[in-house]
């Protein structure tokens, strides 16, 4: 991530939170205006100090990017400029399956970059957002590339589920037995010529929620103690 | 988006504009901290002032999301709550996918979601981060959820199938408090100190299912049945 001629500290501090939140870690600046290291960037960062720490000064675009096979130049506006226009998605794409190393530059908070810097870029990234409303800062821009960049590591996994299983068949339908019983004693169902129907509606609606053991289980001593109420009060 | 209790309303402002910036502009907020409206929120809004006059504000989460199917609770920890987890990715299928209006829960901004407001929601939402640096801020939640939703907008596909909708969340309430009622009759709440999680048991065992209105109406049915049942004979 490039941060050019980037104004506030302030953002940098939050840009870098937002990368480390992401994953990544390399962080370089490109005449920073107010100076770097800078105090105002570190409360900001809300604990990525090591993105800070590591991050390193460039006096120019050209001279941050002189390691880097891909360079992707972050735009809202189109700038005249004939090169190929990509979503962070297809950002994130690309910088994983390509070798070399993969820079992406974003503009200073104001006026974002120049076309001097666009044109050092092969691609340009943009983020497509409401043509009625566009309104991204430094930080956001920064967070949803490495958001997506980061669908393709090992954290970006979706957090295992320690769901349950749906009971067995069996189980449900000792549940569902026990209901019946309880509704044939209460009269539930009426008139006979509908029983079939009846129970089959019960049966898909019981059926949808897949409900684990434990949870079937549960279900039958809500059951049994709305028997047991009934019982002790015939 | 339905922010549950923010404290700074300049966190309020923002997620505003990072709705906005993707094309979502109801928002719903519930027991704001500092009060609504609340002129903090409106120069971090940066322009999504149509956003901020038309939000909502509610006394509870039950409130807030009672005319919606689905609920959705961001969360980041693991709340030993067993629902599905799903990345704001596959929230966002889910929500163009089915019918019915979504709400996705956010927390305040320290402490994030109380059980209870989890326990309204069916599915949660997590964000895959750096397990080694979690630090996502309340508008960059909202950004990264609506930017996800964002993306099926263009191409927004036709809802699948004729599968009727989840209930909206009031009518569930209402057969869960039927059913409540029942129990406490039944005295089905012991010990007494268990009461609060027992109801929380049944309320996620309930919600899972995603009832339709007309099998919501079903069950009341069948309880009505059996609180008869046990009145005719009481």
């Amino acid at each position: 991530m490039v941060l050019v001629r980037p104004q506030l500290a302030e953002n940098i501090g939050k840009a870098a939170r937002a990368m480390l939140n992401f994953g990544l870690a390399e962080l370089r600046l490109v005449s920073p205006r107010d100076g770097w290291p800078n105090p105002a960037a570190g409360p900001a960062a809300s604990g990525a100090d090591t993105v800070l720490a590591g991050a390193r000064v460039f006096a120019s675009v050209g001279e941050a990017v002189a390691d880097c096979a891909h360079v992707f130049a972050t735009t809202v506006r189109k700038r005249g400029v004939t090169k190929a226009v990509v979503t962070p998605e297809r950002a994130a794409t690309l910088i994983r399956g390509e070798p070399g190393q993969s820079a992406i530059l974003f503009g200073p908070e104001r006026s974002g970059l120049e076309t001097d810097d666009v044109a050092l870029a092969r691609t340009i990234l943009t983020v497509p957002i409401n043509p009625a409303f566009g309104s991204l800062n430094l930080a956001q821009a920064v967070i949803l590339v490495a958001y997506e960049w980061s669908k393709g590591e090992a954290l970006a996994q979706p957090p295992a589920v320690d769901l349950d299983p749906p009971a067995p068949q069996e189980e449900l339908d000792g549940m569902i037995a026990q209901l019946d019983a309880m509704l044939v004693t209460g009269g539930f169902y009426h008139p006979p010529d509908r029983i079939s129907t009846t129970r089959r509606t019960l049966r898909t609606l019981l059926t949808k929620p897949g409900w684990s053991s434990q949870e079937v289980r549960t279900m039958r001593g809500v059951l049994a103690a709305l028997d047991g109420a009934k019982r002790s009060r015939a």
